[in-house]
């Protein structure tokens, strides 16, 4: 590979110039094999933050990126393979009903999730709840469980797309996280690693989201979508409201739980409705179904007849854990001391904010405020009254399970000014728009 | 000192915000006692140049590195102190003469000067052509030469300003140099560290300058003028050309015998004229001369009886070395081999690019590409012909002294460039304009 000056390509960054696709190559490959230092690095990054990348610097950016370390190769599956990401918000296990229904449709899954941070849970830590569900597969064991099951659930290897956790970690510690390219061509690095053929991608908005408003996620739905089309991977994206929790489990072991409600076509409507509707994209993505239409049909099929469940059942054995917790949720972890917050007044929920009760699950200690925090995966948040709800005083709003009391008494002051009752309000939209 | 989330501050100044003056020096004093990485302090560098500094944030920028290490102290001195900075040129030998001139007048001259980089000669490499002069002085002994003589000239101490060396570095190698913030901050911290009274700068202009235009030469002197304003200390500032290098010589012993010419009141008008100029200014912010016409004439006088070649022989005896060099210049390097280079068309000389003069004496080892490099003292480069002048055909353009043949050889290119013979040229401006 040529030789490049990073002076004279941070300059040019600096300057708001166009760094070739070649240059970006050189960086990332650079970068990768510790001959540029982080200090190089985390000055271009905050040029590109604030100077941003044009189509072709952030798709080449992103190309460099997955092809930093190993690719999955799934040609010799003949299934279609489809894979979904969410940007992350509070109560969101679609991913856990999702994959093994749209497996059990005749797509593919080789879902690689990722765990929680900050206020937001994650997919892994939730699948840990299952007693002795393991999360680490290496390469081999992830792409066999894949061809035989059509469908894997685990953690994104080391070797995949290593430039981005490196990036990632700088980025974190430099300033230059929420940056619409940097986070574009993060994410999908990563899934393009994955060798599927189809993305389908949640974007979310709202007080639980990592985007707030809607244009911003709409930008980024965009970008991401643009991104996969230069890759040669279809990307469609939805964007969905995460001003309130998803459903009514907020934790690991009970949003595992409810998981297994909607597999058994009794979850919450909310979850329900958008698990169907992105399985729906990944039917059509993965061309098993002619349209959204006939998709969900399929998808109401497959849970109505046991299917989706027994897909489910199949690779929690084939990873080496008891299929029996999907059938006896005793065997999921629990914690001793319960509490229920009461409505104060008589009214409608206006506000029960994603965000607040993200954290404070966090403080119960369900999820991480570092990457180094351990998850205890039975305290729980259930959210018992959502907004549009009428309530009179007394009604419980949430419940909550907890282990410690001081975690409990940190958690309260959060949760008691997360929902607030007025006189009107009504069911808000879940799902906003769609992006192709 | 309270802690601050670097993170945090990083964000702001990313997003254009303003950082408080505690916020800043904690920034600088973390650094400087290695507990803020470089990647972090690069990433905020690039910010700044990026986004820039209002006027307090760089005056408490300044502050805070200039109090990142020792400041000396010159109270017990009871003449006024000064000193002159030039931002850097071709030819550029004026501190040389200035400095003992000024001495003799009465304004005591704790100069500390730096080496040449680039294109541009640094006063350090042309003192140190005078056999045996010293320019690493301790602390003591810079003092003490000042306080005895009224003049000394050194190198900066490792122990000033130490901030500005580690972020001087950090910003040469992440694209972060031409800030005009960040090289005001740079200058002035030094600069103000010498505990003087009054600083007289030389922002220059032109092909052989860092600021190429006039209007941000003269938006870098109101800024170090500023600087000046906000610490307490008198700064005026001269805006002069470096279109074409100053004087004749240049090099490092021919740059010193050049300045021996102007203390014997016979040198080149240009430098001659910029020398008095610069120290009117000095005499007038040091209060020894109550205008510039009165100034000058101190100067003329110190120079006409010999009082100011005194002065500098007295420093450089007293640092060790053999002030007889000042009467015989065969005493200075030189080196074996001489080559003219010759007008080929008879015309008025219409430019002697300083850049590329500059650039050619690198290349016959006269300065340095990189830090590491040595500098040979005798090469030498002198221009014969400056813009204006009337040549005919075969006459000497320059006149060129060079060790290694194959030097020679790199530099010609740059210098039959460097020149160009046209129909008219009036002679240049020297001195564009003054901030105060």
């Amino acid at each position: 590979m040529k030789h490049h000056s990073i002076i004279e390509l941070i300059e040019r960054k600096r300057d708001s110039g166009v760094l070739r696709p070649e240059e970006l190559q050189w960086i990332i490959a650079e970068y990768t094999a510790d001959s540029l230092p982080d200090y190089q690095m985390s000055s271009l990054l905050m040029a590109i933050y604030i100077n941003g990348f044009n189509p072709d610097e952030l798709a080449a950016w992103t190309e460099a990126m997955l092809r930093s370390g190993e690719i999955l190769d799934l040609d010799h599956i003949s299934a279609p393979k489809g894979d979904k990401h969410s940007t992350g918000g509070v109560g969101d296990k679609i991913s856990i009903p999702l994959a093994p229904m749209v497996a059990a449709c005749g797509v593919a899954v080789p879902m690689m999730s990722g765990r929680g941070l900050g206020h937001t849970g994650g997919t892994l830590d939730k699948l840990e709840s299952i007693p002795g569900f393991r999360t680490r597969l290496d390469k081999d064991e992830f792409v066999r469980t894949v061809q035989k099951h059509g469908l894997v659930l685990g953690g994104q290897s080391e070797t995949m797309a290593p430039a981005d956790r490196r990036i990632y970690a700088l980025r974190d510690s430099t300033g230059t996280v929420p940056s619409l390219p940097l986070i574009a061509s993060s994410i999908m690095s990563k899934k393009l690693a994955e060798g599927i053929d189809g993305l389908v991608l949640d974007v979310k908005t709202g007080s639980g989201a990592f985007m707030k408003d809607e244009p911003s996620a709409r930008a980024l739905a965009e970008t991401m979508v643009g991104i996969g089309a230069a890759h040669g991977t279809r990307v469609v994206a939805t964007l969905t409201a995460m001003d309130q929790p998803l459903g009514v489990a907020v934790g690991n072991a009970n949003e595992i739980a409810e998981s297994f409600d909607v597999l058994e076509g009794d979850g919450p409507d909310d979850v329900v409705e958008l698990t169907y509707s992105l399985g729906a994209d990944m039917l059509v993505l993965g061309g098993v179904a002619a349209d959204r239409d006939e998709a969900r049909s399929r998808l109401e099929g497959v849970v109505a007849s046991g299917a989706a469940m027994e897909k489910l059942q199949e690779v929690i054995a084939a990873l080496g854990s008891n299929p029996a917790a999907t059938e006896n949720r005793l065997l999921l972890p629990t914690v001793p001391e319960k509490y229920e917050l009461l409505a104060t007044t008589e009214g409608v929920v206006t506000k029960c904010d994603a965000r607040d009760i993200g954290v404070a699950g966090v403080r119960l200690g369900a999820g991480r405020e570092k990457k180094e925090d351990d998850v205890d995966h039975g305290v729980s948040i259930n959210v018992l009254a959502k907004v549009g709800d009428r309530v009179s005083a007394g009604d419980p709003l949430a419940a909550i399970e907890y282990r410690e009391h001081s975690r409990l008494e940190s958690a309260l002051p959060l949760l008691e000014r997360a929902w607030e009752i007025g006189d009107r309000a009504s069911f808000p939209q879940l799902i906003i728009g769609h992006v192709s």
